[in-house]
């Protein structure tokens, strides 16, 4: 699949080195192969696992995707057939900044390696909220779990086996990935969400309700709860405690265990150390060739910040396909090439839960909020209003007040991601609803209407603007 | 579906007449109205039927809608509710330029009909290729069909009631469509096609094998081959006399019917005794207001000509998605508003066949060939490589050669519409390979990879551009 991307060959020999080899790190290795074949690279991974998707960790544990071993993309020998070194249990204990030189232990051996770049991958850990009694001796106890490695997937897997009831903290993307997945191993599932609707990072209140709407009446959600405390019962959860974030209202919930899905924090301890600029958030700051400000150091994946290209503000990263664009640049630039990633990130993202398809573009909702732009909405099908079977699409643009120019677009249904995708083509070219609503999408009865949600929105938002000025 | 476009509210009364309830003629009284409250709108609509979809008349034979008349999207009433007056069964024989008067006949009666503004939207009758036999007395034999309206479609659901064997000649979207149709009805088709491969204006050849490949073995396709005469019995097509355009090689094949799906030409004399000026194709030219070159007169829909958004250069105006648009700008304009279309027609469309969606946007492909552009194709599938059930996709991406801004894209599998969708997007912003392949696109492991194949094939092209600089 990336055997069609940029192929540069280059004289100068390199020594590439890359800390972790997730979606990012992975990447970075293989587009600094591809753009000089005779650079030395070496990836340190601390894990047991070559590069794997954690995207799909919810799919395995569902079974749509049959086996966890499916998702490793890259195996080992994928790595040694593209000479590229790859240490798996092998952890990086400090960069020596000064002599361009990392040093890692493995089974208790240290290694140095010299570098000429560096790839900084390290990701991030979820985010554990403060929950009274989920810890036992300072690790999660054994019922209450959190999904960011297969190792983690294959601890739910087995715990599912036997178990009943699950509660899962945060109705983001993962919350409810989680959610269908369970619900597909037939367990009751409940939803505890601390924000007063669900996925309240990407959608408003309206477009949020309509997924609500389609959630299977029998998942339990509980918008502007938190879980203060367990109990446990011979070391597993039993009960658990809700408090309501407006009301102070209590609640009691039984269940067999707890997964938390409340986002994460990024690991950039060992950038910090090496002096690499850190943001706000504790994520490592780089530019659009993702570099730090280091040099010869490279950061990119979910322990990274970079630009929103909306906003131009500083955001941290943690989407997969932000984390493999990043790898693309890195990789590029650090064995000698010359990449740009755009000047700043759309966010654009999608999921599919319960049967719904859902994606949106540009800046958080949380950011939209705060910034002079008009909405609307629009609800239609996706076929000829005569042509039996239609499914129905509903999308939500944002656009600047002042200039009409589309700034965000959440869509929920038929096609819903592919939709987003020409919004997040529109955004990238700062075209605005009046030249967007005017926009020949494809038409014919059994694919489209003439007029498609898409354009007809934009109609909407344009007319609120006009109305405005 | 059109509750939400532009509205205006203007004080001086306007007359508005429309000649011709299509696509395009319709849409303009619906926006005539929506523009302004108080004019008088009439239509003077030769046929028998209100604003009924064209393009819907294949699906209404092969049974996926159920009904002809479900092909009618604006009824009589709804026309009669908008206080438009649309006159059916009423030809419209001269248009007087100097005293703006329209005089049309109806049940042999005259009507005269002054007006502010008049738009022609007269459509285009079907082009039959001189084929010897298929006439009798200056009409089609009974056994020869063209797909075209209403009647037209009754016809020939009523033959493929008795008949078993079908030939069609043309293998563009109404050829292939009517195949899939009469394919579902359990008919022996054969396609007939004069040009070296199937869909040659919508693809290349490389892009057309693909689709061929996708068809039932039993559908049987002669290409490069034309139909130079007919043997008919008893008033009946029997046996049909085929040549071939390169070798002159002849073959003959038996057959109960003939659909004949080889285009269109512009109906356009009664514009061109206005004065209206008249294009290279006989099709009436208009600019981005879809103004004529005679004072107060528009013209829309398949009886004109404008420009193609990539080269500047006239195109016949053939697809329904764009008769809309003409639809709403001319109406909006006859009364009052003031509406451009962008600088072109994109030409963006799409079809479906024997389950294969395919779908195009740019200049047609003769016209692509004498261009100086480069392309690159590429092909994956619907969902993460690990993730079952992921469905392929083509795409095929031209861009000019010194500037790498995209010009012209093919789909063939998964979404096709919908990804080129992005691509008119793009083409309408100008934009180049080397952004576009940039572009972060939604990606989650069910729905999309986090390369998708939009971005991968502009990296080709992007490749290609570059060494050859």
């Amino acid at each position: 699949m990336f055997g069609q991307l940029g192929v540069f060959y280059l004289s100068q020999e390199k020594d590439v080195v890359i800390i972790g080899c997730g979606a990012a790190g992975g990447t970075a290795a293989q587009f600094a192969r591809k753009t000089d074949r005779k650079s030395s690279i070496t990836i340190f991974e601390k894990g047991k696992y070559p590069q794997y998707s954690k995207c799909g960790l919810p799919y395995a544990i569902s079974g749509d995707v049959h086996n966890l071993d499916d998702l490793v993309e890259f195996s080992g020998d994928w790595f040694k057939n593209a000479k590229i070194d790859l240490l798996l249990n092998t952890t990086v204990e400090k960069i020596d900044v000064d002599n361009q030189i990392v040093i890692a232990k493995k089974n208790n051996g240290s290694i140095e390696k010299s570098y000429t770049s560096l790839i900084i991958a390290t990701g991030a850990k979820p985010y554990i909220p403060p929950i009274k009694n989920i810890y036992d001796r300072n690790k999660l106890t054994k019922s209450v779990f959190v999904l960011r490695t297969i190792d983690d997937a294959k601890l739910i897997s087995s715990a599912i086996e036997k178990d009943k009831n699950a509660v899962i903290i945060g109705a983001g993307f993962i919350g409810l990935e989680m959610a269908d997945a369970l619900y597909k191993k037939e367990m009751n599932v409940s939803i505890i969400e601390a924000l007063p609707w669900i996925l309240p990072n990407t959608f408003d209140e309206d477009m949020a309700n309509i997924v609500y709407d389609g959630l299977p009446k029998n998942v339990d959600i509980f918008t502007d709860y938190i879980v203060t405390r367990v109990e446990n019962k011979s070391n597993r959860i039993y009960r658990l405690f809700l408090k309501n974030n407006k009301t102070n209202e209590e609640k009691e919930l039984f269940s067999d265990l707890l997964v938390i899905g409340t986002g994460c924090k990024s690991d950039s301890s060992l950038a910090q150390k090496a002096g690499c600029k850190i943001g706000r958030l504790r994520h490592i700051i780089v530019n659009n060739k993702c570099e730090t400000s280091v040099k010869n150091i490279y950061a990119i994946g979910d322990c990274t910040e970079y630009k929103d290209f909306v906003t131009k503000k500083q955001v941290p990263i943690g989407l997969g396909s932000i984390a493999v664009r990043q790898g693309i640049t890195a990789g590029i630039n650090a064995a000698g090439g010359n990449y740009c990633l755009p000047d700043g990130v759309l966010q654009t993202c999608t999921s599919e839960f319960f049967g719904t398809e859902i994606a949106a573009v540009g800046p958080s909702n949380d950011i939209l909020k705060k910034m002079s732009v008009v909405s609307g909405k629009f609800t239609g099908y996706s076929r000829a209003g005569y042509f039996p079977g239609g499914k129905k699409i509903t999308i939500k643009v944002f656009a600047n007040k002042k200039t009409g120019k589309i700034v965000a677009a959440q869509a929920i249904g038929d096609k819903a991601a592919k939709r987003i995708n020409m919004f997040a083509c529109a955004i990238l070219a700062d075209m605005d609803v009046d030249t967007f609503k005017k926009l020949e999408t494809t038409y014919a009865p059994p694919i489209a209407p003439t007029l498609d949600v898409e354009t007809l929105v934009c109609d909407i938002v344009s007319m609120k603007i006009n109305r405005g000025r």
